[in-house]
């Protein structure tokens, strides 16, 4: 039933096909309601910024959640159909998240430039009056800027492709007839917490596997010393002109930035089945701390490989690139803290939804 | 009594004087007998490294806990002698901890680039394969081994100086006919509590002013980004050329220095009386690594001016400074984590002992 509430309890009385699609095509209505907007603004004059910003998040939002459920109960879905829409949405999802990433960076990065520098008397930074802090900072603003202007060109040539009008299309057939596959979609609507249960199974998981015991103590062990050895099932991570130490250290982050994805399926397989989601949202912002430190973290080891920098400069950016390795860690600390009061209500459920 | 034994609790028969005279003479033996093999082993052959490193151990030992002596039970001595005493005791002090103190510099930097340029592949370094890495080491070896030359030159001729004959004179003096103010020496031995419970009121007054609630908390605020205001009290911090920054760390880190100070005052002043120390020297410990980190952080600081280095050499050197105040970071947020503790003991009998 396509006018389904998107909140109606799993429990009520429909088939799982029912539910689907009763929040899928909720979530692909403000897709079509979004695009126009988003693309409308940011057609309207070259090189504006940004296109409008909530146009481009309800976007967003729609485009994770309708590609976390396909993900997630996929074996409901016509298995060719949504494969390809899971790589059209993902394809999306890079596309909208650079350059807000960007802007966040700017922000997280020259912020942290200011505060090291602050000479205010009532705390002065750790960079007070150094004469390499206005270059750094200068320097950061130019890069980020620079790639911040390239992504929201290619924002403006692709939200006027094909590929996205075709994207569009499938999004309106998924609003008025879901590819689903008639047994698994005709099955009661319980039959959608086992899958939900695995989304949740999935992140605890990977959370276990995550060195959060290390990082449980503040301060401890390693501090920015030594990074930990990079799971053999770490996610491969694109590397650019980096050194070993780029490539170490974001071996080092990609399982928590994979817990990230996993903490966002497990959200909204939850939010499918109306459940309550309880600390995932904040354990979603937590991770999303670690990964913007972490990112930033590159920016800056990237921008101290700029030729012909000074050594004022070069230094600053010693200082910065540790400051954000700082945050990567305080993140984990935080995620520490959270997860082990979290992790048996999430287990708890999910053991018992499986049986 | 000049052969009391030091262990002789404060609490049986004895005057006042008997206790500081049994404390300081077995102080004054220890100084007297490890001086010449200090001086000898240092003379030996010019530029010889260490001089006898247990020897100087033990002078120094000696010399604190004799200068924390006359400084905590101040009132029975004859004042002049007193404060020239001290005066010289704080000279040899200073002399004798210089080059001990590179020598942790020297291994807790260079530990520190390693470590974080380590390639190892169970745990590669946030700068593992940088350019910067072999420079900035050999830059901070060359500079600390330069600075720790100098001070065992230093050393070396003030070992032979009729300063420090004087002062041995005035050991051998204490030892045999320690300078006391008659009444006060008189005073039975429980007289001592007072003193003892004011250097003990002294420390958890110093304590409870520092920011240690802020520390408190992992990562907390500010970390990198700012620091506290330096508080009205603060002891003037000597500054070479630094910058800005320079100054506010060390303004930052005055109280805490000064904490350590204080907290070495009341171990000595607790073994004259013969009392366990609990756990001050766990204490003194933490404060310890405080002070070897802020020292380390600036020698980084100080590295970073040097004129015509690499903006790479920069780069690491502003990642091993952050390194550094991290450590600075640590060592507060640990002695938060025993301070709450340890507080109520000592401030209970000192409260009591007062009145």
């Amino acid at each position: 039933m396509t006018d389904a509430p998107t909140t109606a309890p799993v429990a009520r009385a429909a088939t799982a096909g029912e539910v689907l699609a009763g929040y899928l095509t909720a979530q692909a209505g403000v897709f079509l309601r979004a695009l126009p907007q988003a693309v409308g603004e940011a057609g309207s004059r070259p090189g504006a910024l940004p296109a409008s910003a909530q146009a481009a998040d309800d976007l967003l939002r729609a485009v994770r959640r309708i590609g976390g459920a396909l993900h997630t109960f996929g074996p409901a879905f016509d298995p060719v159909w949504a494969q390809e829409s899971r790589t059209e949405l993902r394809w999306l999802i890079d596309l909208l998240t650079q350059e807000p990433g960007y802007r966040r960076r700017s922000d997280r990065l020259l912020g942290a430039v200011d505060s090291l520098a602050d000479t205010a008397p009532d705390g002065a930074g750790m960079l007070a009056g150094h004469p390499g802090a206005p270059k750094a900072r200068a320097l950061l603003e130019r890069q980020l800027t620079l790639a911040r202007t390239r992504s929201h060109t290619a924002l403006l040539q692709e939200l006027r492709s094909a590929r996205l009008h075709a994207l569009a299309d499938r999004m309106t057939l998924l609003a008025g007839e879901l590819p689903l596959e008639p047994e698994a979609a005709a099955e009661p609507a319980v039959a959608l917490l086992p899958r939900t249960a695995a989304a949740l199974a999935a992140l605890v998981a990977a959370a276990e596997r995550l060195p959060w015991q290390r990082s449980a103590q503040a301060y401890a062990g390693a501090g920015l010393h030594r990074l930990g050895a990079a799971p053999a099932d770490t996610v491969p991570v694109p590397r650019g002109a980096g050194d070993t130490a780029d490539v170490a250290l974001a071996a080092d982050d990609a399982p928590w930035l994979r817990a990230r994805i996993l903490v966002k399926r497990a959200r909204y397989a939850l939010e499918v089945c109306s459940a309550p989601d309880g600390e995932l949202l904040e354990l979603d912002r937590v991770l999303g701390h670690h990964q913007d430190a972490s990112d930033a973290a590159a920016t800056v080891a990237a921008a101290a490989r700029t030729p012909r920098i000074t050594p004022a400069t070069a230094y600053v950016l010693g200082v910065v690139h540790a400051d954000q390795r700082l945050d990567v860690e305080a993140a984990r600390y935080a995620f520490g803290r959270q997860w082990p009061a979290l992790a048996p209500g999430l287990a708890g459920p999910a053991a018992v939804a499986s049986d």
